[in-house]
């Protein structure tokens, strides 16, 4: 049973689509830290906040991608232009399709 | 870019993992509907709510999926062990991994 993230941020006003960028930025390097699957997502009617859904291998190769130096680069980018509220679900994922 | 959907919903005390099993019976004709991506998940935390995220090829596929006999005849075999309690987020999928 892998392990799945559910998180949402809010940005700074017009800061969206470049936190997005960063986001996106660091995805090559995802799957050989264990993640399956990493999405992006942004709604058409709310212009600050960013969805992101993640499926990894285990809880512990989510952990340790945060500690990733190009990880740590990116979060410290990103982190001005966030306004600090964020949400967060830890998820066991049960299966699915695509995965 | 592609459509994406994130929702909850919560069961009724012990029906959680059957509506697991009736979300994941269905996901064989997913593809061939449109569908890129549906992930099925639950909480270590929390033994009443399923979060499912899905991608769609776009909106129109999404809600078309919803008229097709065998998804209308799985929601009605869930309905009776959900509380009606329900969370939806209709996203742009922006990009990542393993889509």
């Amino acid at each position: 049973m892998t392990y799945g993230y559910i998180a949402s941020m809010k940005t700074q006003p017009g800061s969206r689509d470049e936190v997005v960028c960063i986001l996106l930025s660091g995805v090559d390097g995802l799957r050989e830290a264990g993640c399956h699957l990493y999405v992006v997502s942004v709604s058409d009617d709310d212009d600050a906040t960013i969805w992101v859904t993640e499926v990894w291998e285990s809880k512990g190769h989510h952990d340790a991608s945060l500690e990733l130096p190009e990880t740590k680069a990116a979060i410290g980018k990103a982190m001005p232009m966030l306004t600090g509220e964020f949400t967060r679900q830890e998820l066991s994922v049960m299966g699915g399709l695509g995965l």
